[in-house]
């Protein structure tokens, strides 16, 4: 038997699943990687990407087969599917996460849950339209200068049901939305909540901004997303918790969808490392072979495989702590200390990612030269596109996140 | 059911055989630490903690259960035993790998080998004699400014047998061990070869000078070995090889045996990392609460945990990778290829582990302060031994990692 | 005496011609900070930004006040100059480097030089024409896939004089130049020769192509220059050495215009911090007061400081050793081993700065949160921009520079 | 004339007083390496470097030139005299500094102090018994778990004079020390001052505990001082301050001695680098020349030596920047926000210093191969040495330094 060693090659899918979704993914990776370059350059969102990858029924990879899925349950499979189509371009594959850890979470729930429980039915409902290709989400949660619990968007209870208003930014996915996940301020006379609603993006009163102008990301969509007097039937809020609360009981569900996200990043770096050797093993403009002889040189090339290896076997080992647990449990019955602890191991473990990836980039530069500084060049993307690891964590504002780590380890 | 997160906590065995290794060495924690302290101070050979370990089955771990052992089979296992013994104790920690490495090999051969193949038979006896406690190995393999496939030791044919004469280093648990497992040059007529021998240590001419002055691992007993005119009966001497061939088939060994030894460090930083938090949290020599509220602080107690993940995380995945293929596949059928991608995996895992660990003690001494500054605290002596880690990779000489790597990626 | 640190606070000029060049500047600053955010985003040229340090005499800093300048002598307080015009804008600085860098190349000859030797008319001609603002010169040199010694661009003995064909890359200040300053393979009949030769804008021939599209610096005007069928006076060719050789009397010149050239990375990374800190000091969007008590923004806080100190005190340093030198001698009487000296200095110097750069502005954005992600925030311009610190090192091709270092240290 | 590149080679004393300093230790060099490697071993101070070094004068370097010193006067020519003499040994080197600290800020109190100045007499004949070769200092401060401002050490008003008693640690270079100047809290009645006082070693009382036993810094005597109901003379007690107060007023002489301290730690990381380069450069044991090919081996030399480049330009830019002001200014005349500043500049550098220098000894051992883990090799012992780094800055806690810098940034 042929030794597989995914540290020096690559995370694969440990499930049929997973595999499927990944051909899928590897099919367009051409079409992927040169639309990738278009639309960074121009500034837009990569409409034909994300259609060509739900043509392909990748967007809908988490739902059951039954229901027109790939049914991928492990969030390890999650991420390498992530990371493939980052590897092509990472705009699309973090629009793509957005919609994909909502899916895959609704698949949990369904999972798990008795078919009485409240949230089972909208859930299955949504599997079921995304397994139809008839629903692509963009999670409309983040506004400017507020915490993820304490939000300026509303909710108010009218005689024709909820009315929505508020803005919402960094909303990936939104110009190709059909539906908006959101989170709101719920208000009903004395009583205010933290409430959830899936909004249609036909609901008069949505407007797609479609204003991302990001340094780099710059065709996953990430614009803003206006709510003005949106109402929305009353059986479509969800309540969430009381309001105004920092709830640990949300450190769970935001873990899981940050573990995930990691698998950008990971994408990016491989797909910089392989370019950079591609260069470095190709002949030179003129003609002559390149051998590498330059201590410089080797060590930088050593020092990405190293980046890798930790990246990798991090984030892998992560994924099978995360999976042993997700797959036999439902969500939301960990105590607070446990809760605090996979938000520790997701912060740890993104850094360690977001710290590889960034050297692998920086290395993968150097060693292709001055023409990786043209603006359009793919490293030159990459090195943009990477940056956003850093104010994309799962625990908010970023830079507490030495100070989680830090306290949770103190308690322990 | 409780989320068990081993980057967050720790590694632990994945067998019930490696947990009762583990279950021993608890036992026997707080002596092994004690005896640590002593051997370090005065130099000498930790005896009373290899002989406690021995007596407590964890030397003939490998051994199958029917031989007397705990029936071991897995590297990841393997690395975890001998980091828990590391937490304690460095140096006996490093010594009882370099034994167990054998006796691991041993029962892989002798778990594929059809009895009549060469190698098998005494392979088979030598377990016995583990699992029987009448046995404890030595590798004494090193010598002075020689490379591993260049050595001076040489063994003469004769009439009464193989003569051996040289001079071996760094032969840690020497001081205890009942037989060297040696290699060295076979001369007969024209012909030579590579060649290793198992030679009892009451064998006339064995001379083991416990000479051992190290920075650090000083309780390892890694000192000289010296065979004089040692004559030892033909059938015990098994040729390895062509002489003078820097041969890539022996890569799969050494890098398996190195990415076990990891344990070591990681042990080591877990310790460190452990007493560093002890420190913090318990009141002042003069009785005051420590608050923990420096920047500084808080920085390194995360940062401490950022490189623990990483090291965990690199080494438990990439065990798993080796465990895949060792447990479905008998040694040396590895194509060169394969063998150079082992080697580069455990080469950047090495290096990924000796960072974490040189980062974590450095952490943890300026957390716990000026007090770990002195010769004999724990801390100090953590300093002392990680250093070794820089020295005992398995790759010859060992600042050749960094273009072993290379050169491999480049090629791949 | 107050103290006045300069590690804590900014490296200041020396002399008082320094000094005015950089009140030149000071007052300038908000025009030129104004006009890179417009450059930046639009890609084009900073041509106003140019035209009002021209205008204020900052280009003829170099030329001696009686031929109209400032009388600027000392390499450190160039860097100044030009680390103070980067804290506006990065791409200005480095264009108005690549032009100060020859204005005081030929000062120094001047300065030295009798005026019968050879090269001292033109050069003292040419400082009266930046004296005059007449003149601003833009140094047409490297080429793709073309090493310093061995460049495509020929000139060719003809009745009318020197033709020149060729196609020059990353000629900064370009699209304002009224002078190319070239380097060629001067062809007459067997011979051989690298040539210079000093080109007015309007020789018919002359093509600017004005394409520069980088990652950042993107209003530095670095596109490409093409000489077609160039006739140039016979007199205005300066033979510089035989073809195609290494030579290390070039390691001078090259030394010393690399290590004022770290101004403006200097200049980036002071300007990053101090947005920074602003960020950090003033009140938050909604209102409230910020106060900075996470640990992770503390020490992101120090290690900016940290880093900026060695950035001065190493460039600071080694400006003095280089001022001690150039002050008192005349270009090219150093030996080969002393030239390398400067070489290894600066590289070891411009690494320094580069990597202190890199951090202050990772962390600076850290700092200031997910805003700086937006393209045409400063710190997102700031982190294009200092990647070309990556790409224009002294020595070609960079990844060398390692090599360069070591080789230099095992020869010393 | 030949360039003098001080990043390349060394810092050098700026006056000639400096000059004969050095040069009196290098004559010594030989000799005090060989001392180093005896008293490390045993453990045992080294006396008689202490010896040689005070016979030749250089522990009276401060000393005016008519008091019988050298007139050294310049804190960059004390911590280029200190870095020569940790080349061959760090625990001397340590010693001597906090000696001539001591003797170096008389003489600047003596300097400008007008002679009826409190404090101004003493000093005086201070200088003059330090000149004669009748006095040597040990700064007996620190005590255990005690901060610089909250001491336990107590003087007690008595019929009798002042009674003093208390116990000190860390007091290096006690074992040879003619004088203590220890700090103390002075109880008259009511009133509790901060004091000092110069205690003279064969005061009934005095107990030299010669006890330390370090990780490093091994010869440099920095055991405990006792201090058991000794009286001293009313008028030898000063009072520095009220009791209990943490005085900026003080941060300037510890910025100042803490400035001084870095010489050591650059003194160490030159002789690692110069004995890496040795020993690669000569031929192997077994006699074949070694040629230095391997990109690892030579990307470590190259970071060794621009990490020399960034302390060695860091620490003179600092030590400029200190002169500039400490010549023209007495003591303690400084704004308590100069004394920040000054204090965060200290911290900086020696955070720099000590980093640089850590890298340094790392990349020489790994270059020096496993002979440099033996106990006894220099750069094992620099190893050692270099830890104290961590825990001998001018700020205390050590761990604080981060917040101190960040603090004192975000308060500019």
């Amino acid at each position: 038997m042929p030794i597989s060693l995914s540290l020096n090659s690559e995370l694969r899918p440990a499930t049929t699943s997973g595999e499927q979704a990944v051909s899928a993914i590897a099919k367009l990776h051409d079409f992927l990687a040169e639309q990738a370059q278009a639309t960074d350059q121009e500034g837009r969102f990569a409409r034909e990407s994300v259609g060509s990858l739900a043509e392909a029924g990748v967007f809908a990879a988490t739902v059951p087969a039954e229901l027109g899925g790939f049914g991928v349950e492990r969030l390890h499979d999650l991420t390498v599917i992530t990371a493939r189509i980052a590897r092509a371009d990472a705009s699309v594959a973090v629009a793509y996460y957005m919609h994909i850890a909502l899916a895959w979470y609704f698949a949990r729930v369904v999972r798990f849950g008795a078919d009485n429980e409240p949230g089972y039915l909208p859930r299955r409902e949504w599997l079921e339209a995304i397994g139809d290709r008839r629903m692509l989400l963009c999670s409309a949660v983040a506004e400017r200068g507020a915490d993820y619990w304490n939000l300026a968007t509303t909710a108010t209870a009218s005689y024709n049901g909820w009315v929505v208003n508020g803005r919402k930014i960094l909303a990936s996915l939104s110009p190709a939305a059909t539906h908006f996940y959101c989170r709101m301020k719920a208000e009903r006379g004395e009583g205010h909540h933290l409430a959830s609603a899936m909004i249609p993006a036909d609901t008069p009163g949505v407007h797609v901004e479609d204003d991302w102008q990001g340094l780099g990301l710059r065709g996953s969509g990430s614009g803003s997303v206006v709510f003005s007097e949106c109402v929305i039937p009353d059986e479509s809020l969800l309540v969430r918790g009381p309001w105004g609360k920092r709830d640990p009981s949300m450190l769970e569900g935001r873990a899981v969808s940050g573990m995930g996200l990691n698998g950008v990043y990971l994408g990016l770096a491989e797909a910089a490392r392989d370019h950079a050797l591609r260069a470095l093993t190709k002949p030179t403009a003129n003609g002559r072979p390149r051998t590498v002889s330059s201590a410089g040189t080797k060590s930088a090339i050593a020092e990405m495989e190293i980046a890798l290896t930790a990246a990798r076997g991090t984030l892998g080992a992560a994924l099978q702590d995360f999976d042993a647990y997700l797959l036999l449990n439902k969500p939301q019955v960990l105590t607070d200390d446990m809760a605090r602890g996979m938000m520790k191991e997701c912060q740890s473990v993104s850094l360690v990612v977001e710290r590889a990836a960034t050297s692998v980039i920086d290395h993968a530069m150097r060693l292709t030269g001055g023409s990786s500084y043209q603006a359009r060049h793919p490293l030159a993307r990459a090195y943009r596109d990477v940056r956003a690891a850093a104010f994309m964590p799962p625990y908010s504002p970023p830079e507490e996140a030495i100070d989680f780590i830090a306290d949770t380890a103190l308690t322990e």
